[in-house]
């Protein structure tokens, strides 16, 4: 099965939005085994749509399109379509009363402009748009696949692992591709690397491992092709075992695991609650672990001391310890924690404060330099950490491993 | 002139990696005026690569290829490219020597898989690779001009930078693309497209209009061509103009502007200070706040009451007001935003009490409902919001409109 990708849009070819969507496609169509052999980017432009699909129509079994599908005078892709398949738009009722609740859902009516969201190519069927007013639209045409899609990720997401997916499966064999994704935090890529080199060396030839580092964390994708999906899932789950021999600590979950959500399953489940105390970080800890639905029942919120003095007047950080130590160091951090604990009345608490930078560094206490304390009602520790130089991956990287430090302690007092 | 880019590598299509090249070179060649029609990502096969190149010569003038010119078998362009110009590889000894230096740099000796990267086509001009082995290929035939680069972006950057750029701009007399892109907020996509229709369709032949949007943010990318930068500049300055006299209030910057960093300079002018207390947003506003560098000069902290409890006991909302208006009401937020205020002695206050979801909503404050306070010494003023039903939006809109509520605060009070 060879698919080909068409994203439409302006915006990308002139550098103003990064095609996340291919990459994203891709690796979606690789999951069940179909080949993406091509990806086109082209603007907004009848001829050039028409010809683009002319083409990939020759070439591929599946053509995946996405943007161009807004209510404005832009986006023409609907009608390009009519014409590729020869046919006209009619009018769906199904598809308009979903754009009239979503309206309604926000105390809006619905315009004229939106009714012609409602319109879709006599021949296709049409996709529910569960983020939004436009349809996704699924063509058939001498035994290929054609299906467009809204640009916008979260509105052609779903439509992709909800519809298209199932339904590319359910039409077609397809080959197996098995994935697994080991989620490590601590160590870079380079280092991991050193110390599974020999595992990595004696995988199976059907077995290809690749390295996927974000800020704080190295995600290991493991990936193995075969014919039966139960023999290479056992397969796989033997090589991930060996793998938890090597680097236990390191792991802190699978495939699209957060840590986050980990810490969210810990509390909840021990009925725990938790603060933060956040300086360099700025309060997106709190960020991270609100953005989790239900976090209300453990979180009860936070103190964001960007300055000393709330450090002192909120937190209660002794005037003495910022003086002797400074901002940045164990006593302020330990002190930070037990503050926010007593203050806020939770079982456990987080404490960050570091130099974000690009100001603030000295040669004692560079850019990069952070402490975390993690107190529970056992005890309060704190560990020094030295990240980059870059502001926005450092507050990245400081939130990610104040989680996975949090995760640790919950792990071993709760077992 | 225009152009076309032909990205090569397995990795861009199972979306292992995100092809962050083509916008790069995209946002590139616009500045000079090339319009970029098409991107082609494809995979190291020769059959492919030849026939995407006799497409793209069909309808470029200017075609820019990266990827697959590593040493390793897999890597097969250079070979292809001598096949598409009916020409052979020769020894460069000036690329040897570069290739001899750089692994003498990192106290390395050159292997013999190494000596091919200086092969090259024998009617290519080469580019000198400053961070790598592999060189760049400048080609020319039948007027047009293909050129051939590396994919890995800190190789191929600095030769467009350095080389292909000047060389086109020497070369040609380029067409120019302006443009400017107009931010706004508090309204979406269809009912700006309906106020200011009559503007748009006004507009001059050589004009395009695109709507971007994102949560809570709609961008309006103005785009003009023509021959005279200086006029075109100013046609585009006059519509400008124009559509800021019909929507004053929904407009917050230009091009690459952010809320936060806008904020940040009306703060810092006029010696502010300012705090946030967060609910639904969960310190989400905080961490823009602070994404921005030197942002502890005028921003003090936070606190996020994620509970009740501590809208009470730390941020001093009355027990009777969350008693009879609930923790998502005008009083509430109105309270919230003062208490900080006092709490951490700033000039100014944002608080956001809302029901973010996808738990908690009620027929009368459905999830979505969103207070927003801004508080200064003049007063304290709070509006309700209806987002929509997805959380992480929800979050994202209440911080960015929040944002903007303060900026036009600041722009009132502060004139």
């Amino acid at each position: 099965m060879k698919a080909e990708i068409i994203n439409i849009g302006d915006e990308l070819l002139i550098g103003q939005v990064i095609n996340s969507n291919a990459s994203w496609l891709g690796e979606q169509l690789n999951k069940i085994g179909v080949e993406v052999k091509q990806v086109s980017v082209i603007s907004d432009q009848h001829y050039q749509i028409l010809e683009t699909l002319k083409d990939a129509e020759k070439r591929a079994d599946i053509i995946l399109i996405t943007g161009g599908l807004g209510p404005t005078k832009d986006d023409i892709t609907k009608q390009t379509l009519c014409d590729f398949f020869n046919t006209k738009l009619i009018f769906h009722q199904p598809t308009y009363e979903d754009v009239e609740k979503l309206f309604h859902s926000r105390g809006l009516k619905v315009k004229e402009i939106n009714r012609r969201q409602a319109e879709i190519p006599e021949n296709c069927i049409p996709i529910r748009n569960t983020n939004g007013t436009a349809p996704g639209m699924w063509f058939e045409k001498d035994g290929k696949i054609i299906v467009s899609m809204p640009g916008v990720p979260y509105e052609m997401k779903p439509m992709i692992t909800d519809f298209v997916i199932p339904k590319l499966v359910r039409q077609f064999d397809t080959h197996i591709i098995y994935h697994k994704t080991i989620l490590t935090q601590g160590m870079g890529e380079s280092s991991i690397t050193e110390i599974i080199n020999e595992w990595e060396n004696n995988l199976p030839a059907n077995f290809k491992l690749a390295y996927l580092p974000q800020p704080g964390i190295v995600r290991l994708r493991l990936t193995a092709t075969g014919d039966n999906l139960i023999m290479i899932r056992e397969e796989v789950e033997n090589q991930v075992r060996e793998l938890q021999r090597i680097i236990p600590d390191l792991i802190f979950g699978y495939d699209n695991d957060k840590l986050e959500e980990i810490i969210g399953r810990l509390m909840k489940d021990k009925g725990l609650s938790l603060a933060t105390a956040e300086s360099c970080t700025g309060g997106y800890i709190a960020h991270l672990i609100t953005s989790v639905p239900g976090s209300s029942v453990y979180f009860t919120g936070s103190v964001i001391a960007y300055s000393n003095k709330i450090k002192e007047t909120v937190l209660g950080v002794k005037e003495e310890t910022l003086k002797q130590y400074g901002a940045v160091s164990k006593q302020t951090v330990v002190e930070m924690a037990e503050g926010i604990k007593k203050l806020y009345g939770t079982d456990y608490a987080i404490a960050v404060s570091g130099i974000a930078g690009p100001e603030g560094g000295t040669p004692q206490k560079p850019v990069g330099t952070t402490w975390i304390a993690i107190s529970s009602s056992h005890k309060t520790h704190a560990q020094k950490f030295l990240f980059g130089e870059h502001r926005g991956r450092n507050i990245r990287k400081a939130a990610v491993t104040a989680l996975n430090e949090l995760r640790k302690v919950l792990t071993r007092e709760t077992l």
